[in-house]
């Protein structure tokens, strides 16, 4: 009565592992580079060179952001839990929720539903909702990440109908608010992975496979030149107004 | 071949729930207080008044420290997935680790692996380790919690074999180190523990569940008064010397 | 121009702790349960005897469900780091997401929200959504931890308007929908955490702290009879096909 | 009084992104690998060819070991938190403990601190520790991956002290105890990490890292075919011996 229990990501027998049907050791490893590693377990396939470049270069755009609130709490949990590195950067990357990490998808959900830029925004704008992918607090007038991502795609044959309708919404948005709104780094990632045609609903796990290359990163400076005690005792002491931490807890 | 899969913890019928071989809504739900059902979890018995008493002043003292590193956590990942509650909760419990919650274990397999007090002092002094439940950077002379927790324990006849072995380490580590080294509140707690005849190795487990209590006070304070973006604004700003965060990273 | 830190958590000095204004040696150890303790966590002050009775009840009502996804999920991580009590258990938390810990938050805050029972009944048909605290595929004709719950919140003086209300969505949906939908657990839950007073947005984190205490008790089970080996082999040889798990990965 | 808190991570300002020294849009988008960008992370300073293809190579075989307990742990959390793609792979990726992920960072740990194959086998002989990166329970009588690895660091030019060293500890284990146990996938990464001259406290990272990918491959296959409720109802069912799951909880 019960279903059966299969999976093609990876087995082993006493000579051989295989991984998505290729032998590990014969196939993958010295053969094939990290990001394609990755392209491998998403799409099943080895990627084509101009696939790898754009997908590098989406990953590459997400591994570090420097001194985020997930670095932070990485940061935080190692400082209680120093024996325990998987701990600390699983904790870091807890915090790619709806604000941050579900940025992308939000993104490239809006982008593979379907509709035109028109009705889009139409859409956004009567549920009161914010445009993903459009405009920048800190990176004005435009994302520097931008035109870079834009330029890997083209010269990669990636510069298809995601990044059409990702630059229409972004023109119907100006027209319809009276203020540019140009396309952001998560918009054009959300653009360039449907371009890859990665579902919408894996694009968060790209922020989860970059940041914790980048949280690992930080658990290395912070093992050199902590900065966690600092910051607890700073807001410890103005935040309880009480006589600092108590090391011991 | 295989082995078969057994548990004790609960099942279900269709009128019917089973929780430690409990009714829970016949003879559970408005019949038991948590910290009884908290007991039952980990003793598969109710308890006797008296054992009640010393296992939730053990739970009440371990749930809430202020502005630790684990709250801070907590706080950094409700900011970044806000429609994740039990992540941030997570998050902050992965901090208690070797540094923080461990402690609690540490002194309870202290007491519980067995020894006089004179072998345990010279096997921590000649392996050069500091030994756990002694002394504190704050609360100086004497840890306010200890008194409390040992008049509890006194007063419901807990105040055995442990509690007594707790204390003469302390007296041996004062005569070996020649300076006062009182008993923490870890070190009572890991006492009291030990006289329940909970192993050691669940006494982290107190630690995270009264923490989870206090973890999610945190997050309701948070939602409330909002400090996350003040923390990581102030931490970005001086430690990578840039412009400041990007709220959509 | 920065704003001002401040918590009301708690904060120690060198001879007191304070934790929510309360002295926690002279007030609190010794003096207060476990659930009160949660209560002043969440409230900023003590329960009197008849809402102590309606928080324990919800609490204890969500320790414990068995070998759940997340109990799986603990033991699984507890077999790869047994070593970090902390991680498994927040393992487990993780699970209690929009599909488990989030229906009682989905209750809470329909109720919260407002409208009466033929808006609220009206309002999840037109948006195809399921109307949350209804209706279980095990329990039948009715949940039994409803009747139980109801009853400690009639003794103690809290079946009042969310009550009401939940019952009324009930009785709306069945004429709504032709088939009797009894209110369920959480759904009872959700209407009993409102008479409390308690914000909708905190109710998930009712749910996290009672599986907190249930999931350090499968852990406990599991280091004395380990079960995660057996289920991982199982798994592995039906999924993978391959000659069983590399115990060594 | 307090320290200053410095980051060398990443920072930005209005038209630039600052990651590691370089201009994120200018040099690494489009012009490096996600490999590269993760050796940048670690050591500040891209790699060589030689040293990327080694780095490479290990994090390549650390991505996909099949159904292993983090996978099942991720699939279980997917399951009750379908909303939160970040939590599923966290929870994964705690499991990388003591037993998994900590076991490269033993054999890097070994090789690293010191010490000649004869005393550092004869130390583990005392203290009754296995040695790290020896063996397999599988793969007999070579690990496969192994002969790979090594080929790669010859042909790289990295096969020197550490590789030399993991072989001398492997004949002297043998010379020990009397029976064969060849170096292992971990002790071959071990050895290659060190070689990079990768701090062995940072080893378990690169598991962390690798591992991230073959989460989000493994959550990927669960959204179209999932698993993870078959693998609780089977479990519970036989575990619980009671009417099988109850959806809602």
């Amino acid at each position: 009565m019960s279903k059966r229990l299969r999976s093609e990501m990876g087995s082993s027998t006493a000579d051989r592992i295989v991984v998505r049907g290729f032998d590990l050791s014969q196939d993958l490893i010295g053969n094939v580079s990290l990001g394609a590693m990755a392209f491998l377990e998403l799409k099943g396939r080895l990627p084509a060179d101009r696939e790898l470049a754009v997908f590098d270069a989406i990953l590459v755009t997400l591994v570090e952001h420097g001194m985020t609130p997930s670095a932070i709490a990485t940061r935080m949990t190692y400082l209680g839990a120093p024996e325990s590195v998987q701990a600390a950067v699983a904790a870091g990357l807890l915090g790619l929720g709806g604000r941050f990490g579900g940025t992308v998808e939000d993104a490239a959900r809006m982008l593979q539903v379907g509709g035109s830029a028109a009705e889009i925004v139409s859409d956004y704008r009567a549920r009161k909702q914010q445009i993903p992918g459009l405009g920048h607090p800190i990176h004005k007038p435009i994302d520097p990440r931008v035109p870079r991502l834009y330029e890997v795609a083209a010269a990669n044959g990636f510069s298809g109908r995601y990044v059409r309708l990702m630059d229409e919404i972004a023109e119907q948005a100006k027209q319809a608010l009276g203020k540019a709104l140009p396309v952001n780094a998560t918009g054009a990632i959300g653009a360039l992975a449907s371009e890859l045609e990665i579902p919408w609903q894996v694009t968060r796990g790209l922020a989860v496979i970059a940041r914790a290359i980048g949280l690992v990163g930080h658990l290395q400076e912070e093992m050199r030149e902590p900065l966690a005690t600092e910051i607890w005792e700073r807001v410890d002491a103005e935040a309880s107004g009480g006589a600092g931490p108590a090391p011991t807890e």
